[in-house]
């Protein structure tokens, strides 16, 4: 049994004042673990975010190299959690080991890519304008702008991704790699693989001399509402609920000074089967949507939650096809009682519905998800009904049939803003659907061919996010290295001498990065 | 005179089915000018967004060149408005008319540097991460990310700027370039002036063949909340007042999908005059800093409100100095009745506040106003009063002396969010308060060194931007090319062929623009 405290981290230390406990629990049975937390009185809460802020203008002003070191320690710590951290993160969720240890790897990854985006250092956004004493009317001064970090961050972690999107996941990475220390609220689901990812943070931030208080980390309920008020967090990113994720922003909104939130929440990620694929694969398709659909229990942002089809044969064949690939996928068990409820409740309103047939699964009933395959009609669709535009969480999806092609764009433009959208279609298909990709690419961030939107690739070029409800705000994304820019702002210098600017924005170049000089991109030295 | 018509501009037509009317007014005499605009009835409201709607999925898919060529005809429409134009707009705002031929080129130029940005091409922000099929344990798929216009957008104009911050300013120039279709909401205090502008827009749109609904214009009261409303608008910008720019992102937040507001609003624009200045040219700052403070007759969002320095014998002579020559300063027609009201009530408060000294300027009466100089007690900024925070829009500036450095960099931690930040020093001054910078940046867009904060440069590395209240979102500018930024969202693509690609990410480059390839900057065709 591995050593926890269950005290909230502050500014270094370790606090509980307070004296409301919460128990960590085992997904599977339900059973309390032998750790306790302490949920932060609100004078913790504030002490955290104090401690953040008294952090920033130390830790913003670092090199990007000193904090490319302490992401990289960060990584470190992490790849060393041992098995018994795996074992401890599987009873917290019910996830397997083999996935855990992969999630380790994706998370140690992420912090190790936003370290190489901080040795590059376009993040930078460098741009320069040199003087132009003789220019008529008037004389241009010099003018020098970079990307600075928008101050503290309170970071939600997500019930789903108890490590690449929690404590030390994407949100804090990005965070931490823009200049802005962290306040976690360590999600309910599991606090204990939350103090043990915790720990190696703060064993790298005193490895490498970060500031104290460049990560604070609290637990409890309703501590988030007091750490989204608090007047030093200037930005906040969250995984979850679309009802959690929407209070959130009001919440944001509403304070005296207003503060962007970056919340990812509901997307159903419809899956667009052509008909040339149905007809030289959908029996296959259908095999891979199933497994798709019923992966990790279906408990990802990015499942594919609505199948959509052209009336035709094929189709019909093919749906029947994913409902036999359905009927025969075994249960699982989610990552807590809550996710469990809430997903039997979606399939009741499901069953529920006159226009909404049940094609396979069976009685959703105990302590497992039972994976479900519905059909719809496509008025639902294209009325709006809100049934078929929030996400179900967990193992199911929904086939909607649609007329023709006419229909088909009908049906897409009624849906709302999506984390993905995904063309299951042949070459053929593409050019008879051509007008189809511009469409999608306004309803999501992310458009995929042939493959399936689960996996999401940690790189440069991944867009997760999209327009609302997909996100709050769709020129953000939560995965890949374009996260880093929600927390930055830009901040330029008039008529400086060379010596007292930032090292990004002097003649000689020091950092050696790229920048926009004169409106032409040079890596040079300025003269 | 003009033959104008005073209808709304929605999808390429002119309609005024209400019955509200509106006069301009000339803002010297207050008379009536002879033209009548027509508030546009909610209908005419909810037709200007669906028009921008439908011009949306054509005009954001046209080329990046396509849109360049109709920013520059923008510009050459602009530029060929003649002298009864500029009288025109002279007789709206009581600017002069050097002042509007001067913002009539500023305008034109803007257009066109946002057409050198759409050319060269960085706004793709353009990233490839190519398959590694042979990947362990997971092989990676081919993705591909850019960015692409928001949706429509509602444009507020300024009061200040007639041409450059309104019909066809920055907001309109950069959300066009996006690719984003534009409703503005003429601005009460040229409406004569925002017909003539639209007019060369339209002009301009039917010449490169844009489609209808590129750009809409509407006049009236009341019509803008019911375009922020508006379910087909994706994003808001504003230049304003506080509490105008404050309503509309409170509107926006409570929104069924909430979309970003970028409203400028409220700055006083500390300038700092540190000891060496002081003592190697008081004098002529105070000279310079009166004209600043007083040229355009104070109405500038970066006009600089407050002046602080450290006691001693040099300050209160450059105090003396900054009397004598605001006390010299004539009185100057604003830009309407209502500012020149807003002015006389900021006057009115500061005169009547016990810890505000009046040290020059005449008697505020009459239809102009009176330059004024006052002087604060630092505890007024040291306690947040809110009088030392928000702007007094006009020729006045308040005086602030703090004992010591270390009260300097109270008072200045006691500052809201700013556009501008200015340090008058001498190299002996920035080395002795090397640490205000770092202070200066976290709550500034922009930081000045020995000049004056009202002239703002059209170009790449201008932040014309700022922490809360200066803007709704620092991470925006309102003044440069950055601006686009505002209103662009990535979107990535998975595993398609080139040939189905958008050309920004087709392996041959064939638009020859930078983008990041596997981590590394490249202009190179791909393999």
């Amino acid at each position: 049994m591995l050593s926890l405290t269950g005290h909230n981290y502050i500014g270094g230390e370790r606090r509980a004042a307070g004296t409301v406990e919460h128990k960590s629990l085992d997904a599977s049975s339900g059973e309390a673990l032998p750790y306790t937390f302490i949920q932060a009185t609100p004078e913790e809460v504030d002490a955290a975010a104090q401690a953040a802020a008294a952090a920033y203008p130390i830790y913003r002003n670092l090199s990007a190299v000193r904090r490319a070191e302490f992401l990289e320690a960060i990584a470190d710590e992490i790849d060393a959690l041992g098995d018994d951290f795996v074992a401890l993160v599987c009873r917290e969720t019910a996830l397997p080991a083999a996935r855990i240890q992969g999630e380790r790897g994706r998370t140690s990854g992420q912090m190790r890519l936003f370290a190489k985006v901080l040795r590059r250092g376009d993040f930078y956004g460098a741009r320069i304008d040199r003087a132009l004493p003789d220019r008529q009317p008037l004389p241009r001064p010099d003018i020098r702008q970079y990307q600075i970090g928008v101050g503290p961050v309170a970071v939600f972690g997500a019930s789903n991704f108890p490590l690449a999107f929690s404590t030390a996941g994407g949100d804090t990475a990005s965070a931490l790699a823009a200049g802005c220390p962290v306040v976690f609220k360590a999600h309910s689901g599991h606090m204990a693989t939350a103090e043990c990812v915790a720990d190696a943070v703060i064993r790298a931030a005193e490895k490498t001399g970060m500031p104290k208080g460049v990560f604070n980390m609290i637990f409890g309920g309703g501590v988030g509402e007091l750490l989204v008020k608090h007047p030093a967090i200037l930005a906040v990113g969250f995984t979850g609920s679309l009802k959690g994720g929407r209070a959130l922003c009001d919440m944001a909104a509403a304070r005296p000074q207003p503060i962007p939130v970056f919340a990812e929440m509901s997307s159903v990620n419809p899956v667009i089967v052509l008909p040339g694929a149905l007809k030289a694969r959908g029996a296959t398709v259908a095999k891979e949507l199933a497994g798709s659909v019923v992966m990790g229990c279906g408990q990802f942002c990015t499942n594919p939650g609505l199948v959509i089809g052209i009336r035709s044969a094929e189709f019909s064949e093919f749906v029947a096809g994913l409902a036999d690939a359905m009927g025969a996928q075994p249960a699982q068990t989610m990552l807590n009682a809550g996710t469990l409820r809430s997903y039997a409740g979606g399939v009741a309103q499901l069953k529920g519905h006159a226009k909404v047939t049940h094609l396979a699964g069976n009685e959703q009933a105990g302590n497992q998800a039972q994976p479900q395959l519905f059909k719809a009609d496509v008025s639902m669709l294209l009325e709006g009904d809100h049934l078929l535009q929030e996400e179900v969480f967990g193992p199911t999806t929904i086939v909607v049939e649609v007329a023709d092609s006419a229909e088909l764009t009908h049906a897409l433009q009624s849906m709302h803003g999506q984390l993905t959208a995904t063309l299951i279609a042949e070459r053929e298909d593409l050019t008879a659907f051509r007008d189809l990709l511009p469409l999608l690419e306004v309803k999501a961030g992310r458009v995929l061919l042939n493959g399936y939107p689960t996996g999401v690739e940690v790189c440069d070029s991944m867009v997760h996010g999209g327009p609302y409800p997909a996100t709050s705000d769709a020129r953000g994304t939560s995965v890949g290295t374009l996260a880093i820019h929600r927390f930055l702002r830009p901040v330029c210098y008039q008529n400086y001498p060379d010596e007292v600017l930032p090292q990004a924005l002097q003649n000689a170049n020091p950092l050696g990065i790229q920048r926009l000089v004169d409106g032409v991109h040079s890596r040079d030295a300025l003269s």
